[in-house]
């Protein structure tokens, strides 16, 4: 948390117990620093896992593990390591992770696919197996600690401690949702992780909390950007540790399951949020609306074309209404458009309608709105009912300076 | 040319000339300027034309009717407007190329889609027509002049002049070949443009130039980018005034169908390289080779990602070997990959091999090298024998203090 704090950070909120759910942390020292960088929640037995992982090929080992075990749905304890994030570190990387998950379920007399590994930070080193060892002996023997804890510990080069919290009633039963997440903070030579953990005492059955997990993830994760650049070690873990006692949710036929996915998806969106409001030099939270698309997919994919370009987000930056370079991304994206029915506005003002410049177009509410910390910019390609919404941040001097201005 | 000129400029060449073309300048005053705006160039009866143009599907009006122009095959005349991209302009902008083709074809007394039309600049305003047809009467009455004049007049926010000459010998003629181009310097609130212009003086048949330029184009200017963005007007046209008296080229059983294509494709390479020289705000001229991949495209596509990561744009900026972030990289193009094969290197040294950070590897040559103007970057994917270069520039405060520090 050396970087002076995000201008569009929120406050970390109050956030209850999840029963089923133990906090601990402990210092593993996987840098020279004084700070605690190793994170282990214990799990109730029978809490059931989901995740959702990065498709980036070269990915983490951490991320193949957690694949392959998050198939078996059954999660006794996760542990997070700050400060190196193990890619690109070959089989010693591997075995590193192997060895923190034989220690673990050693330790609770579990199978060794229910511990769950993941790591952010420095890559090409591998995760030193000695160091790891000794932090998780130290996090068994720590007091719990509180949600804000552990989500400090997993950040690295956030500006702010993110968390997220929500409840719903299922089958006349309140559950509670707690989530933390870091990210998308990155710093030379570090590179971008964002890692995420949803917690709930809802009882739910594995297969249908990923299917929940992966909808989510699909129109929140999955529709945030800050520089375009996929990290090898994305990792939204999901655990239900079943203490509220609601009768099981199997499907969308069970009573509650709406309630549950709404809820999940809002603390999804929460954290997603959260992510790009810490992008690294972010002055501005930019919401990119596409309507009239050929599909959904569609109008998420032109929303992204938008949100990556460095013009767009240079001109959000510059306070600048220059729809032309809106004009540009949409054209560029290679997804049905017509130029000729093409309209674009800020903060609900439309500065061109079907492919024209509006001949009484009044600039000065959009000026005044791209003064603000939060913009708009609604596109409707005027062709189909498809419609997405993505998020991200502008493109400033931070940005560089965060990233070319160290040297490794 | 308002911004220091890029360290990375090269001086305009000595050209000949080319018999069969003839070039004039005037001012239209498409901006409150003083400098000359519009390029008019003259060719002989009989000239072949081909173009390659932006697969922006929010092309502009110039486009549009230049694509279907040169599927004609023939080309009596050039004119480059600079000031004003016309784009975004609806039935008006069409209006006013239409208007200048009329112009054009009548004084020559030819077909109006023997007329070619490009216009770089601001988006979003209507050519305006008056000033366009003055503009030609004058350039009509003006005095020939240079090739460094004309390359002059079709710049924008370039910070140096680019020009290319290369001579071949056809059929035991020497036949020469001129160019200019402009771009990619961008500046608020226009929009990138690359408009590139090659002269020759062979004898070439219009579908078989076209071939030929299609060719060099996916070699060339398609393994180039700045910064992602990809403009409403990017054209590259290719004139062939038949002069040299060779046997017409018609396809690569001619003889000289080679060589020339060879002087064609090194011609658009100097044009492709100038381009990212003036790049916004470069300080360095990246080269990343690709090799080891399971096709020639695929190896594009993933030099294409290294590319445009901002991470890895910024690292070289910063001189940081950051090989991490070359494998993020190569791991989200999507295409077939395997971290624990792959290889990075710059300058000629590895760093990694086959997955892993090498033991002995020595940062100090890697250092020295990224101190220069000129970097590269070597990534083996150990797969296959598919291979591409792909050329870009440094990520900068530059870029940022060009498109995000200036208001329209």
């Amino acid at each position: 948390m050396a970087e002076p704090v995000s201008p569009l950070a929120v406050a970390f909120p109050a956030m209850p117990a999840i029963a089923g759910v133990t906090l601990r942390i402990a210092r593993a020292g996987y840098k020279e620093w004084s700070r605690c960088d190793l994170t282990y929640a214990e799990l109730a037995e029978g809490t059931a896992v989901a995740g959702v992982f990065t498709r980036n090929v070269c990915c983490s080992s951490e991320v193949e593990l957690g694949r392959e075990a998050v198939c078996h749905g059954r999660a006794r304890a996760l542990v997070v390591n700050a400060g190196n994030s193990n890619a690109f570190t070959g089989y010693r990387g591997r075995e590193a992770v192997d060895a923190i998950m034989a220690q673990v379920s050693g330790h609770l007399g579990c199978a060794k696919n229910e511990v769950f590994v993941s790591s952010t930070g420095v890559i090409g080193v591998p995760l030193p197996r000695g160091k790891a060892q000794a932090g998780v002996d130290a996090a068994l023997a720590a007091e719990p600690c509180t949600w804000e804890d552990a989500a400090r510990t997993i950040g690295t080069t956030d500006t702010f401690t993110k968390g997220a919290t929500v409840q719903a009633v299922v089958d006349g039963k309140t559950v509670t949702l707690c989530a933390i997440i870091k990210g998308s903070g990155m710093i030379a030579p570090d590179m971008a992780t964002m890692l995420g953990y949803i917690f709930t005492d809802a009882v739910i059955e594995p297969g249908f909390l990923q299917d929940m997990l992966s909808a989510a993830n699909a129109r929140t994760f999955s529709c945030i950007t800050v520089d375009s650049d996929t990290s090898t070690s994305d990792t939204v873990l999901a655990f239900a540790t079943g203490k509220a006692g609601n009768a099981p949710l199997a499907s969308f036929d069970s009573v509650g399951a709406d309630a549950f996915a709404a809820a999940l998806n809002d603390v999804c969106l929460q954290l997603a949020h959260l992510v790009v409001r810490d992008g690294e030099g972010a002055q501005k939270f930019i919401a990119v609306t596409v309507t009239g698309a050929a599909s959904d997919d569609s109008a998420r994919a032109v929303g992204l074309s938008i949100a990556n370009s460095p013009l767009v987000k240079t001109a959000i930056a510059g306070e600048d209404a220059n729809w032309g370079r809106v004009v540009m991304a949409v054209g560029k994206a290679g997804e049905p458009a017509d130029r000729d029915l093409l309209s674009i506005g800020f903060g609900g003002t439309w500065a061109a309608r079907d492919g024209q410049p509006l001949p009484d177009y009044d600039e000065a509410p959009v000026s005044a709105h791209l003064k603000g910390r939060e913009v708009s910019i609604e596109v409707d390609l005027g062709m189909g009912s498809g419609r997405a919404t993505v998020w991200t941040c502008d493109l400033t001097h931070g940005y560089i300076a965060i990233n070319a201005d160290y040297r490794s």
